[in-house]
């Protein structure tokens, strides 16, 4: 059947519904050119007005899968399993998840894209361990699942490629905020890298991409559904991102509390979102194990550490410290009642553990501890928050953010829960 | 004031208003190319779902005009007023206006773009006259309309020069159905081109772009709004296009039509459309005459004469006339209860008689003669079309549209009005 770009446009643009034949033919259009960049963002602007319905989704995310490869991960003795996060401040959960799945049976083959914006990589900073290289063949990453059980490295390029450039039109377009775009953009990549499973991570508040519930819930939702009508098993956990996830914001500095909590001790907010994760991710496999064991017997570390060395790098190295710190105090005494993820992941990012363009490089140091959280007591002169960077420059970048960004008033004061509703599950 | 496009388009696409500043800088910086053809149609598509307020819209509207040059027509000794259509099947009345005003005593610079579609253009329909060109230089039209009072030319590349590019773009983005990017396109090119005051004949009906009295209303309006706006003295007639205007559809086949009614004869319905936007004309600028008058005296049919010679054509030569003809009749007795203009324009423009690309040519003496009107009592056999063309394939293109296209069925039928609304006056 043929099918003008006009067409498919003026279909979406008048509340119609676009039949599979036609999804395929614009996509596989666009991917050889025949559709201009300008015809796509008419057609990407129409469907962030009027959405695609479940079949369209589909069908639109199947045909970003079939633009590239998708990995055969079915001859591995393990089940597979994954989790992806939509990004949130101090979030370095992956970085202790995978080794800990892993250690519980499962292979995690966590594949991931460059941070942009205030949320940060994971590749990011796994990248601040001397050696530790982010680029695997895809016979790495099989033979690394194979024999370790955890890998976390970069998406390779032939996964959903046509993402690359509806994530780059999007983005210029002002047609990045839209549920179906959203969700077909993580899942396309998500199910072409092959895992039989996969665990969201739906970050719900200031500080994450969904201001709220109601919002957070429907992409939950729409990916849960794509996941299970291409046959990978998925479920979605809503989690609170208002306050910073732990005290580290930043590359090196969110590699140490990794280790700490794979350790055993860390901040109990990444614990209890990690374990609830990790929870989630066995149950998805049928793996009747209790992960908290592993945390606390180590073997979700020594997991770790062959998962670092596999990779080039070395777990025990020193990793970078900053060389300029500044403290931010209490300006009087009181009850913290909240932590502005958001200003905190701005100042971290303009502090340069972040980048605003995909070609620029991060700072493996740069960052912002946060040394209060919701409920806590201070006095006037407590310490709030520790600025890292490499030079005066960043540091000044990094400190507007900063101002105001903990509330303090009359306690007590009742932490939010974290873990919010679960979708799909 | 700096802006970005992601921005300008975000606040569109979340139905915000664009500030005079933001409107500027996108469309300067869109004339320049630093603004993306990608990001220019996702901002049309907004606004297509989110429209343009009164204010944005003159500020665009400015900003296309200042774009490119306005004609100064304020040395003529004679008020000057055009008209314009917004486009229907056997519209040959800008022919006759244009010397019919002039002949009244006003100045006419009718200046007017191509064809493309089902409704023709007239230049094309000029073009079929030996020797007439459709390019003047600014001084030949400004001596012409001194020296004749009326000039239909082709609008020159200095006019509203963004409205090429955006109306190229919105005719592959699916873009061109927005009655604010539809009224800046028509009325920056009209306010460019110099005239003090303006007739708009809005189209209504199966054969027009507004198939609605609803949206032909909503888009007469917007444009008298944003004619007067910027100093032009502007009235909307709404006409309807139901059935074609007048015999023919085509361009020589539309000149000889033009003519007989310049010579005080011809189609009634093409004489009543024509002299209800004469005299909307000649009130706009006060003039106190009778179109009426000098259609019957021979006075426009002279103005003609001078304003066809002017542009090197032949008001004596003969047209070139269709080597293939083909006769439909009726397939039984009646009454015409309809003749769908749609179906007339279509036939004719795949005969021949209009272009689907812009660089397309087209047959001077292709199109279609109407042989019925509405209310008429035929038998079966009688004639109800002429189908002209130049070749057998073009008969044969033009044959399936005309079929069914008038309905046969009990009378009486009472012929509908052809004069709707106005707006403005």
């Amino acid at each position: 059947m043929s099918h003008s770009a006009v067409e498919v446009i003026a279909t979406k643009r008048d509340g119609g519904v676009l039949s599979d034949d036609a999804i395929a033919w614009m996509l596989d259009a666009y991917q050889r050119s025949e559709v201009a960049e300008e015809q796509m963002s008419a057609l990407l602007m129409a469907i962030l007005f009027n959405g695609l319905d479940d079949n369209e989704l589909g069908t639109w995310t199947a045909r970003m899968i079939a633009s590239g490869e998708r990995l055969d991960l079915s001859g591995l003795t393990r089940p597979t399993v994954d989790k992806h996060s939509t990004g949130g401040v101090g979030d370095k959960v992956s970085i202790i998840l995978a080794p800990l799945v892993a250690a519980c049976g499962a292979a995690v083959p966590q594949l991931s894209g460059r941070g942009l914006g205030h949320t940060g990589g994971t590749l990011d900073k796994l990248e601040s361990i001397p050696g530790w290289r982010a680029a695997l063949s895809n016979d790495e990453v099989l033979a690394q699942l194979e024999e370790v059980g955890a890998v976390v490295c970069a998406a390779g390029a032939g996964l959903a490629p046509i993402d690359r450039r509806l994530y780059a039109l999007r983005d210029v377009t002002g047609t990045v905020e839209s549920i179906p775009l959203i969700s077909s953009s993580i899942m396309s990549k998500k199910i072409a890298e092959g895992t039989g499973a996969l665990v969201l991570d739906v970050k719900v508040g200031r500080g994450a991409f969904m201001k709220d519930l109601a919002h957070a819930r429907a992409l939950a939702s729409t990916m849960v559904g794509l996941g299970q009508r291409h046959g990978v098993a998925t479920v979605a956990q809503l989690t609170a991102m208002d306050a910073p996830l732990g005290r580290a914001a930043g590359n090196a500095l969110e590699v140490t509390e990794s280790v700490d909590v794979l350790r055993g001790g860390g901040p109990s907010d990444v614990r209890e979102v990690t374990l609830a994760l990790a929870r989630l991710m066995v149950g998805l496999v049928g793996l009747d194990v209790d992960p908290g064991a592993h945390l606390d017997d180590g073997s979700a570390y020594q997991v770790y550490r062959r998962m670092i060395a596999a990779q080039g790098g070395d777990p025990d190295a020193e990793l970078p410290v900053a060389a300029h710190r500044e403290m931010f105090v209490a300006p009087r005494a009181g009850t913290v009642t909240s932590v502005d993820a958001l200003a905190v992941g701005v100042s971290a990012w303009r502090a340069g553990a972040g980048r605003a363009r995909k070609e620029d490089s991060v700072s493996a140091t740069a960052g912002v501890l946060t040394l209060v959280r919701v409920g806590d007591v201070v006095e006037a002169g407590t310490p709030l928050f520790e600025l890292h960077a490499d030079d005066d420059a960043h540091i000044e970048a990094g400190r507007a953010p900063l101002t105001g960004a903990v509330a303090i008033g009359e306690g007590p004061v009742a932490p939010a829960p974290l873990l919010l509703e679960r979708v799909g599950g």
